[in-house]
């Protein structure tokens, strides 16, 4: 019968304690939230929501259709504008998910006959969008600049390299300095997903790469999402304008994919708008992920330094993690659990994620909600 | 340098005449849309903006995580419930996109070893998913049960047949019926995207599946967008609650991506609400796209009868296309414009879009204008 391997899957996952269920939440949800990616607390902030729902009304629940059809309104184009400006490039372009934009800039810059270095620890979007270029994928090992120069270096032709500026999993930063050198050196693009430094890193938020320097560069290529610390849905690319000429002609996921519906649009404009305007936002968050490190760690969890606003805790077992969650979410804490296949490493664990709103007090609650539940 | 080669094509496609632009539009549009894929002119009524104005309100800008951690929310779950009620399914599964529905679908659905057979004229997103996928794709001709007979009786073990149900190009109809009896026949799967059948075909606007008959059958799947019909944004797998629990745990565009925004989500179900209430808004956009094939068919040009809402008319070359469309852009209509890569025949064309909302006489003048134009 048509699927039937579907049911032996679903009888693997059972057994080997990997099955996935949804768990819709209310809008008043009691839980205290360490598992989302609302890292400056923008999402449900009212100059956002409003902002949402102002565009809705002058625009209407959708884009109607392609950006190059008639899906690109002036909405689009200013926070395109906003966001270039704001991070430190010549140009911006938004679609309707930071998951296609990484398939845009992978699959766009990367024809026939070219090299894609790619790290072992990349996310599914990236990896995705590797899978889908014509060019020639080799990854290497995790933040690893030396084996990035040598897999350049080794190549003749158009070549980028690719990498998260901030890994999702275990939040640890990208060598994004080394990389940018190695591929000027080698007359390779770079192309950096910014999803997690967005907001988070750089002077008042502005990201890794403007953090790091490559910002702005003519051979720089960042990704971002809006989707996190923006506290709506969409992504973008950035970069000088003749990439974006290129991605609007030749991006798969930009050409055949309807425009960013303009309440994400609107929405995260404004998030972007407050975050200029209080850019201690972005040194909060920092903050907030080091204290939970630092008290995770004096309480004997094995926790991870981070190097923006995940924390991230090793847990024994799929089975110890899924558990161990779940203990905390009785006690009324909402935590991220992150088990094989979504983990490179197949190391499970708690994903705990920072946000610039997290008072001392929950911040505390959290750690003793943690370090007693820990299996 | 990176990305030299960038300006060599960007060379090229100016020489071809290829070059796309963006053309961001103001609210106030005076134009006269037939561009657009808003075919039950639901996007801009005023139910479905307060609808995302609320949800935005009540849930913030965005959904914060991934469906499987804090993307959840209630409103997502009520929206998967009416829409796969509604269409005649078990269960429904939301996107951030169509796009991502179609990666999600095929891919997941179609493992190592497995074949997939994929329609010609297939659109952009599901030719994504199969290269994507693990197994072996197989591209058989356009809209030919036959080729699809014949792949499928070739080959041992797990395989789907993929089609749109409506081509979203010329606007024409797959032929369904035939395609589920050849893949019943094999035990393989049918894998269909009713982007342009959700509220334009089958009894009130429940689409293609439902019409055609294999709607709700344990060996089909069904992936629609909220962009469209629905006037808002994301996308949707329908099919049996079994094939929905393996998306869940299998697909990498469900796992690794953003939730829905809460406001298209909103949108999209209030959308699907005024459908059920006014089940004549799908005839009514029928009927449009009939008057306009007929008239402009009267009128001497190459329109192709359409099945659906879309109305496609050939154009003598690209820059025929472009001067056409822009052209009727000065008389102020709006017309779509497909070129080269977008079509999958090389064969230019204006893409006209019937709305419900079209009064007669708006029919009249774009038709006027279409001929008047005309290269
Ligand atoms: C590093 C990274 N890149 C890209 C994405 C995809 O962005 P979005 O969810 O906005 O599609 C995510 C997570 O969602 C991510 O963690
Ligand atoms: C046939 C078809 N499938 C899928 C899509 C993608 O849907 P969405 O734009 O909602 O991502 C489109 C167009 O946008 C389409 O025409």
């Amino acid at each position: 019968m048509a699927f039937g391997w579907i049911d032996e899957q679903a009888e693997l996952r059972r057994r080997a304690g990997l099955v996935r269920t949804l768990r819709p939440r209310p809008a008043d949800s009691p839980l205290l939230d360490l598992a989302g990616n609302d890292y400056l607390g923008l999402a449900r902030h009212p100059e956002v929501a409003e902002a949402a729902a102002r565009a809705a009304r002058t625009w209407g629940g959708g884009a109607t259709g392609s950006r190059l059809v008639t899906g690109s309104t002036e909405l689009h184009q200013e926070l395109e504008r906003e966001l270039a400006g704001f991070c430190g490039f010549e140009a911006a372009l938004v679609f309707s998910s930071g998951y296609a934009a990484n398939l845009a800039a992978v699959t766009a810059l990367a024809p026939h006959g070219s090299l894609i270095v790619s790290d072992a620890g990349n996310h599914a979007s990236l990896i995705d969008g590797c899978r889908l270029a014509r060019g020639t994928t080799q990854v290497v090992a995790h933040a690893d600049p030396d084996a990035v120069r040598k897999a350049l270096g080794a190549h003749d032709g158009p070549a980028i390299a690719v990498s998260d500026t901030v890994f999702s999993v275990d939040g640890d930063a990208a060598p994004l300095a080394a990389l940018a050198g190695a591929c000027r050196r080698h007359g390779a693009g770079l192309v950096v997903d910014d999803a997690h430094g967005l907001g988070v890193l750089g002077d008042g938020g502005r990201g890794a790469p403007h953090a790091a320097g490559p910002a702005g560069a003519d051979d720089v290529v960042v990704t971002v999402t809006l989707s996190k610390s923006l506290g709506s849905q969409g992504g973008a690319v950035l970069g000088p304008a003749r990439v974006i000429d290129h991605m609007v002609n030749a991006a798969r996921t930009f050409i055949f994919d309807t425009g960013l519906a303009p309440a994400a649009a609107g929405a995260a404009l404004a998030a972007l708008r407050i975050l200029r305007r209080e850019p201690e936002r972005a040194a909060r968050v920092r903050a907030v992920a080091s204290a939970l490190h630092a008290r995770l760690t004096a309480a004997g969890l094995a926790a991870v330094r981070p190097d923006a606003a995940v924390v991230s805790v090793r847990a024994p077992s799929p089975e110890g993690a899924v558990r161990w969650a779940a203990d905390c979410r009785a006690a009324g804490l909402s935590v991220g659990c992150f088990r094989p296949p979504s983990v490179p490493d197949g190391v499970s664990r708690l994903r705990l994620t920072a946000r610039a709103d997290l008072s001392g007090e929950q911040i505390e609650r959290a750690v003793q909600v943690i370090g007693e539940t820990r299996p």
